[in-house]
């Protein structure tokens, strides 16, 4: 269906050069591994203050094509020469560099800095004064796409909002389900970046799950609010849980809402088949098959399926995303390559290391 | 606070021998584990059809006390020289041998035959005649305890209806919540049994998280409605998504609920005190500490918080429990304790195999 | 160093076809995921007889580009159309079905079948008569690579004597080592294959590592000493355990060999350089950093290190290696790549998807 | 044949008041967990200066029973007052501390300080002057037992040598190997304490096995080389690799030597009978049946199985502990309870918590 996964740029083709911040890091560290299978996009700096003049191979040892990369600083100026800079920094870092960009350089943040419309939620839930909204990296909602194309500025969504804007947007456009919605997701241990924190040790995620977050406290909440409401046209209510499993990589997002009257599977079915029967990275499995996150790892992918459930009357949704991949990395270089004008799936694969 | 895990009996008091059938699966071999610290029950045999004249050390290496212990086939005339019989069996197996088992042997069985009391109820998710309710043996639900001394049939609950009865009866008893539930728990793969499935395989559940049963169809949710309908005083609805996770044992389950008008954290947590403060097993954790499966590990404990989300205007109780112990094969042996008139808390641990 | 991990073909360029077969396996479904993002190989149909007639996605979910093939029969006669056969069978079903198809098509196998050169070795170690030596696909062996390029059969090795080969060639071939060599190496789930055994369920292997084949029982010791024989120029004595670990994929292989008189580190590590240095696949890591399984997931890569040890006096090489990748399905891909005269490295990623 | 594993003391037998420091640590957290279901010892203080003042619910919030214990600082002063004090610090703080503490009162280090015999070891592989060698924490060599029967000072093994030693001990004693002596060790991540890491955050070990301290540089090796030489009677070579497995508990040595003249696998079977024949705590499990650490997991076992390799002529043995247990906080217990004249297995599991 949609064919080959690699697209191929002709010898002589235009390439960009890209700068990668926060390289170190995870997220900075898929983006590198995406652009090591890019055609067109060639990684030509690795930028972390932290870590400035070490070699990449050393932080990243996956990295091998890049080891021997010296890492540079991030300020501003060690970033203007690139076509591409992508930033991925702690949120509340990208803003002032992106400031001192040229215009004409496309930014990418993988950071939260510029995905919220509203000012006053930024300022509650981050804290301080808000950068301003860019253009939000979700080629799949509706007209989205358009807005990206030629793009200088995109804001990347969360992880966790990717997963579940993706499942219940369409619900919640076509009125199939109230606006209150519930959202319990688990995630891998890289969700929480390489911050060596005591309950990210190994020993205390391994053979264990946890909750935390609870109560609607995640920084993610406000995002899958914009969204969702944006979606529905009306406020939404969302009840967000995250909980830590024992694996390195993935989402699994269980969303439900209650259904509006007279909706039945069918309708919800025909709702989803038609958003997303055309996009490369969003597959509607077929019905009696579930996702699981193993079948995305590594992959541009979102895996969903959904259930309608007749005693409880609520609709459940769940999506699969490998956090690293469709979550961050591998939607940076979706976004690039639309702003960029090559063709949506360049460099991305949507098949996932399984098992 | 509950002073010594392990009680004990002086020399000369009474023991009871004890049978288990099933007892080369994961609960009947849990049951077996413990039975192995327990001061006043002793384990005189072990029962499986399939596995019939094989050392359980075959089947079981991690019994090394029992290794030597032929495995008998599990009719009810080999399950009858015993004092107490505990039955780990596949639903639907339980009630014909009980029926014939003497009426003053305690039978305990960890299936699903006696748990629920509606026969339409049993019929529609197990099919067939209902073998009728038994004394269900969760002695932390109000009056419970009083049923179960002395009993002589107990049926143990589901380890999920354990993990979530417990975490929503509270607040469902008090008002404090609209009986409009949803439920995410995440499960280690002992909770699917020892059957050997390729969806249970170590190479596709390493490393990935997946969803089943979703959309009402898990046989464990009419038992869930049961028992919160019975706290609520009125009928409950339940959405339960069960989702699989890298690990053996342990659950993690999500339960939340829309508040009821004026409800607060306070008086949520007031309630949950008074309700668990006696109990020996079920731990409102310090508020800002959230349950990991792994402090419940083979210890028969559930750890529980709750939060108060005012944005969502729902209340989210998280709940942590091993799965082969508090849900199953450690609430056989609290049951047997509380039938037999041993402290209830006799030979169970309540400290998790941590970290 | 490496460049560009994915290589490009112009368009136009020619494509070749490809059947698979055991493509419903952990090995065959790693091909098909390989060709996903190969530009010149073309999967064109997939096989397993004991699924035959269902949908490929049903079976290997993340292989969505491929979801709606319809699994075919694995005869001779239903593989004989296509460019290049890919043969993922259990040992002994290879040979067979090899024999029946034309010679100029390329057949790669990567079972156990055409792979040790000594028949009394195969009657030893698998049974039977043996049906012949092919060309065996590891390039990085000297002179190897020349006998791979237009080769039509190709006998891709094992996933453990692929790590040990490439971890002690260099030193028995230098004469650095005593050809006395300790071999344990702990290995991922999936080198088991996706056969339904009780010991290799989740629940069983997850939280534990266990050792299996110990003694000299494993069928990959015979081409490990035939190997290693061949490159040492004198019989090697390989002590080889096996140990199952909770992890879908990799293999680390910990390999030993007491030191030859005289030898210090840093002739070891300049043999090395000189084997490896002009290698795309085989890694030898910056001294002080040891490889992970991580490092090479998904990725056609080999890392390795290693340490002389003063006090024992023996050389060790660590490995490590994906064995579904580089151990297998990537292998199968890098030399067809080179029977088909493509720049080696065409379709095979080098990063691992870590972490 | 072991019977009760846990012991019974009469009402009215004498207690012993225990002190812990290092508690707020994985090994420390262990001891506190085994005493919470012993019978005779009391957990009465915790201590670990860094969390002084801190409830120890926060620090471990598995061992409920103490979760509202104030963490006191472990200054010699601070410990002075108990029966028993076990100290679980990190290796060169014993010393001091012991050096101050009554003669009277049993200590038992879980640390190095004083577990080698020769000062020169000490210096090379610690540094420093050395404390002088205890009585050494492994009842299971022969004469130890003895030894340990009212000592004040003893000094418990460390986790990798009490693996290695009850592996190969037996064989090297009765001369049916030769000592030049190969050892790979799986760990879990505990093994590396608590300690927050990059290396052992749960991004990093999960779905990763990596080898660390490689060329005979762990600080474990001169222990082992001490007992097994002791053993042997004559000086003995170790080669020893430690890797880093996904799971929180748990090794798996894989030892090996090469065999003497004339030895077969008989003979080895018949010394390892003799050796352990009568232990509660080593198990040498039926032939063809190898050791998991999950059979051992929170148990004070150590399950044992053995091979002999014809072709490599070598000896393989195959030992599983959980580094935790036997490892170091059962072990301390049982050495506890030896030098207090308590039955040894006294609150001892020996049935781990499986699957």
């Amino acid at each position: 269906m949609h064919g080959r996964v690699w697209s191929c740029i002709v010898s002589g083709a235009r390439t960009w050069t890209v700068g990668v911040t926060g390289a170190t890091g995870y997220a900075g560290g898929e983006v590198c591994r995406l652009l090591a299978g890019h055609p067109a996009l060639r990684l030509a700096g690795v930028h972390a203050n932290a870590s400035a003049g070490r070699r990449l191979g050393e932080l990243q040892p996956h990295l091998l094509p890049y080891a021997d990369l010296e890492v540079q600083g991030s300020g501003a100026e060690q970033l203007a020469g690139y076509d591409v800079v992508v930033l991925a920094l702690p949120h509340g870092e990208s803003a002032a560099i992106a400031a001192r960009l040229p215009d004409d350089t496309l930014v990418i943040d993988c950071g939260a800095d510029h995905r919220l419309n509203d000012p006053a939620a930024w300022a509650r839930w981050y804290g301080g004064g808000h950068a301003g909204a860019w253009p939000y990296g979700l080629p799949e909602l509706p007209g989205q796409r358009e807005r990206l194309a030629g793009a200088r500025r995109i804001a990347v969504p969360g992880c966790y909002p990717t997963s579940v804007t993706l499942a219940l947007a369409p619900a919640l456009a076509a009125g199939l389900v109230e606006p209150e919605v519930v959202v319990v997701a688990a995630t891998g241990t890289t969700g929480a970046g390489k911050s060596v924190k005591p309950h990210l040790l190994g020993s205390e995620v391994l053979g264990s799950v946890s909750a935390y977050g609870v109560g609607g406290v995640h920084r993610h909440t406000p995002e899958m609010v914009q969204n969702l409401a944006q979606a529905a046209g009306r406020d939404v209510r969302v009840s967000f849980t995250p909980t830590l499993v024992p694996m390195s990589r993935g989402i699994l997002a269980t969303c439900s809402a209650p259904l509006a009257p007279g909706t039945d599977e069918a309708a919800v079915r025909a709702a989803y088949e038609k958003a997303y029967g055309d996009e490369p990275f969003v597959h509607l499995l077929p019905e009696g098959q579930w996702p699981t996150t193993a079948q995305v790892l590594g992959a541009n992918t979102v895996a969903l399926q959904l259930a309608v459930d007749p005693d409880a009357q609520r609709l459940v949704v769940v999506a699969a995303v490998d956090n690293l991949t469709k979550g961050t990395g591998g939607a940076a270089v979706q976004c690039a390559n639309l702003a960029l004008g090559l063709p949506e799936t360049t460099g991305l694969p949507v098949v996932g290391v399984a098992p």
